[in-house]
């Protein structure tokens, strides 16, 4: 593996960012393409060696490539782009529509087993990393229970539903575990959480002037789907606070399993993974181009298809041999 | 996989008994022999349709297992028993001796290929899951530290150490971690931290009657390597208190990798991976169950030869069908 990888990126937001500056740091791979739906004459990159392309050039620079990362948004553009992209070149993406996943992984799969590529879907932290915990946890404590516990961290989804109500000038929406009903878990209660018990949320508003407060609060308290079944805060700032304080995105969050070993399960045993990030997109591109690398591997050795974090064993996201490996990590 | 997987175990102390616990537990496996260095007539185990054999009946009933977890010592027994009965069967070890490992590796590794068997060594918490959590981080935050903290556990070296010093009875030696450390590697300082500075040793110890117990003491916190390094407590109590408090072998610990992801690595990110284990050895049991069920699944698809946790998939270890995996947990 002493080749450099060569990577491009479709999609220049702040994940493909996050990939652009992962790759810049990582000394088998290099950018050689951002792709993008913009103008390309219009688009500033980081990376002076790389290539800025339209969308439609993807194809005949294909070759050019040894994974393609996709950078766009699960709601609409990767259940698209995976698969068309995937019949051209290896692919990654971080499609993390949960309960969509299934139908994703078939449509990339044909495509991609047709083509002789490889693909890996749903990489990141959540599905991803946190993917994997869960199923280390249940793995090594059959019966137990996992939990997930999101934040704290910016809600993109949650900020942007509030910037829709009449009065507000801008929000920033925190997710928040309640550390209660952590230590519930971590305590072996195996309790049954809802929604509320769980996740708190915390709202950060800039209103416009002479708007009223009182209505603005209600309106988001009450907000079906997303803030109806949570207890939530919400603090009117500044439009200068808002730049000062909460111009980051930051995000992290726990899986908890919670499980018995023994002949009787008598005894209690907590796994637990944490994360905890200053950006969000900037580790998501991080853990992306990880796992190109695997991607490029899987790929070299044969391997037609579509596959997911679970699939791919520790040892292939590293940049260190298998010797090394073992001698130190291991 | 609907197959049942027939275990067996080599030598039955506490982690004989664990990984029996485990596969009494799990639906997919079935324990076939314990194997005994001691008299099999003496031997009660658990499991009654299980067979106790002898060491020497291994290689006849090499056939009636599809896996044979090795539960016996790494200072003297593992580096001899893996490699000869990775020529038979295979096999499962938790060989622990991190700077032997390559060459236990090698060892098993020509053992195994040339028996066309099937070999995973240093399977169990740390090497084992421990080393997974450090691959993965380092992998996902390329240039991070990680940092290990064991406990609060039972050392068992420790304690028999301290039991070895004239006037002592008995010893439970609980290694615990520096908070302080582990806070300052969360909050980003990536510290340089001494043995002192990331753990810290209590022993519990019941002296015999009219034993000086200053002395007991003073030979316990200057002893070399195993506590001259520490700072180390000794608290004196009686054998019922003993018997009562301290008759388990909790254990667990955290890895935690401090690194950054951005441009300028100007984000910091904390990734943490932690176990509280009421039983050290029922736990490592459960670990090493699973990684038997890999290693059958390696084996049927044509593997030989030695490998680590680190080339497993999460979802080898996994009861549950890829289809199951991908729609529940990932």
């Amino acid at each position: 593996m002493n080749n450099i990888l060569r990577i491009g990126i479709a999609g220049y937001g702040n994940l493909g960012r996050g990939v652009e500056a992962a790759v810049s740091a990582a000394e088998d791979m290099e950018l050689e393409y951002v792709f993008t739906r913009r103008d390309p004459s219009s688009l500033e990159i980081r990376t002076d060696s790389a290539e800025v392309l339209g969308y439609d050039e993807i194809a005949s620079h294909a070759g050019g490539m040894d994974v393609l990362v996709i950078c766009a948004g699960s709601a609409t553009d990767l259940p698209e782009m995976t698969p068309e992209l995937a019949g051209l070149v290896n692919v990654v993406d971080s499609f993390d529509t949960h309960a969509n996943i299934p139908e994703h992984f078939a449509k990339v799969d044909a495509a991609s087993k047709e083509a002789g590529t490889t693909a890996l879907i749903s990489a990141g932290w959540d599905p991803g990393l946190f993917s994997i915990a869960r199923t280390y946890g249940l793995s090594v404590l059959p019966g137990g229970k996992a939990y997930t516990f999101w934040g704290r961290g910016v809600s993109q989804g949650h900020s942007d539903a509030v910037r829709r109500i009449d009065g507000v000038i801008d929000c920033r929406q925190y997710t928040e575990p309640v550390r209660e009903a952590m230590d519930r878990v971590r305590n072996g209660e195996d309790p049954e959480l809802s929604v509320r018990d769980k996740h708190k949320r915390v709202c950060y508003v800039v209103a416009e002037e002479g708007a009223d407060k009182a209505v603005i609060e209600e309106k988001i308290k009450t907000m079906p789907n997303y803030f109806a079944d949570y207890d939530t805060t919400v603090h009117f700032i500044t439009a200068e606070e808002m730049a000062r304080d909460h111009a980051g995105l930051p995000h992290g969050g726990s899986v908890i399993v919670s499980g018995a070993t023994g002949y009787e399960k008598e005894m209690h045993d907590t796994f637990e993974f944490s994360l905890d990030l200053d950006s969000n997109p900037m580790f998501t591109g991080s853990v992306l181009a990880a796992y190109a690398r695997a991607v490029s591997r899987l790929s070299a050795a044969g391997h037609a298809g579509c596959v997911t974090v679970l699939d791919i064993a520790p040892a292939m996201l590293s940049p260190l041999s298998h010797e090394e490996l073992i001698s130190t990590l291991l």
